[in-house]
């Protein structure tokens, strides 16, 4: 089974440092590939990684600050010369295609495939989209514009066939993949074989949720209760708690409490502010309260 | 004397590498900033080399293809967030003031400094800016769009008064500056002491010409003849001549070719197609024609 994985390309905040890129990160499940933002340079980190993004087919903008949208007219402009054909859908508010669409018009006229625009509403909790694997839904949060997470949902796979029971039955190959979704079967005979006997539990789903960027705020922790991995923004150490409030970004601190709340496997903290040169202090106070938290790293590969 | 200098941000072509960003450069002289160019990542490779752009005054954009422009955005909201006040100005073809107050108006509606805009006419050969230490021509390109380079010449320094004469002959300090200048100073007895005595010539003025992007073209030699640094993208080796006059790029030995019939003192290559993951190649291919060949080379800063 291949695992889900969040590539980070930038995890600083709305200025570039020398080790970190504005926000934007790479999200792998089931085969596919999700951008999460996209700030200036998501492109050149991709390329610095030998990331290949042909599974790529959906971005989520969280919001429509530089720091989160800055890199999308060069990825665009670049797989135009890569002569990509399939569509691009980008999930954002609607002022992003506004601010695009001329953008595109005069960088891009002749792209051979085409950009197509999902209006998300981030004030709203609700489904924005699904595919057969995955689920992606906004979580709402609380910014100095309109904002929102995203939490990805991978849908249940199929169980396992424990392939000793199938030709023990002689179970023919049409039967199975009704078996795989839990199916009994039955005998020719009318001998009802529990579905247990003949397939294993596959894994369970993983769950990943993106807040950033935002104020501390529990209205999310419903939402994002249990979750496997979580990252969440933590612009600055407790000790800024008045700036944090001002600018509405959190703390180390209270990443890891909403992460305590919600009870969540992992939390992985970013959208460190440019002050910190040294981020050690963050991950410190973040871990003080929440144990299993990771420091995110530019360029840094992590298992959901 | 502080040397002229200039630093290259970005060398790539179209498409970001794992080892060059797009173009951009930035050029000191003068204790003056001037960024020439302005790619996806301009301020983020700032940032990474650690350089401080607050004599940054003028912006000069060859041409408007993303891979010289899209880092616009992303560094006058940085400037914005950085409260710079002075004026900023972006020497440019008329269509980017189009393209970019939009985005100026959405993301960064409170800046507390100005974007100014002066109009480049790519097609013409003129004075585009001066200033008391420096002035700025185009140089018409041929490229696929309208695009020109831009010519740097230093204006002459004042003379350097040799102190002892000076005092010798009790010249008050306000005769100075005009000495300096090259006037000759008559004593109170009606001697005249010619000027070559009172001072030594001053350093020759430096002359930089970028060239990029551009077809082979021996137009531009007349007006780039004999800087002391040349600046020419060399997209292609030679043996993609085709592909170098489809595009409309140079290959190393075009670039070359410039250099020697400019009479140029050095020539820096760049622009690479993202094909070439070694880059000596190019370089020697330039220096079979042009020994006085450079490699341009991402965050590396060059004398002039």
């Amino acid at each position: 089974m291949q695992k889900a994985t969040l590539t980070i390309l930038g995890c600083g905040s709305a200025m570039p440092t020398r080790k970190n890129f504005p926000s934007s990160q790479l999200l792998e499940i089931r085969d596919k590939q999700f951008l999460i933002d996209c700030g200036e340079g998501a492109q050149i980190r991709m390329s610095q990684m030998g990331v290949k993004i042909n599974r790529l087919g959906h971005i989520f903008i969280s919001h429509l600050h530089g720091d989160h949208c800055f890199g999308l007219i060069g990825l665009i402009s670049t797989f135009g010369m890569l002569n990509r054909t399939a569509e691009l859908h980008i999930h954002a508010q609607p002022d992003l295609e506004k601010i695009l669409s001329p953008l595109l018009q005069y960088f891009c006229s002749d792209l051979p495939f085409s950009v197509i625009f999902h209006s998300v509403n981030p004030r709203k909790h609700e489904l924005i989209y699904e595919d057969r694997s995955v689920s992606v839904y906004s979580i709402p949060l609380k910014h100095r514009v309109p904002c929102c997470g995203f939490l990805f949902e991978e849908k249940p796979r199929d169980r396992h066939i424990i392939r000793e029971m199938i030709d023990f039955y002689n179970i023919p190959t049409w039967r199975i993949p009704k078996i795989k979704q839990g199916e009994d079967f039955i005998t020719e005979e009318g001998e009802v074989i529990p579905n247990n006997q003949l397939t294993k539990a596959s894994d369970v789903p993983k769950r990943f949720a993106y807040c950033s960027d935002t104020a501390y705020s529990e209205k999310i922790i419903p939402i994002i209760q249990g979750v496997d991995c979580l990252y969440h923004e933590a612009t600055f150490m407790d000790d800024e708690q008045v700036r944090a409030k001002q600018t509405e970004h959190s703390t180390a601190l209270q990443a890891a409490t909403i992460a305590l709340k919600a009870n969540v496997k992992k939390l992985i903290i970013g959208h460190y502010s440019a002050r910190y040169i040294n981020q050690t202090a963050l991950l410190n106070e973040a871990q003080s309260i929440f144990k299993n938290t990771v420091l995110g790293e530019d360029m840094t590969i992590y298992d959901i």
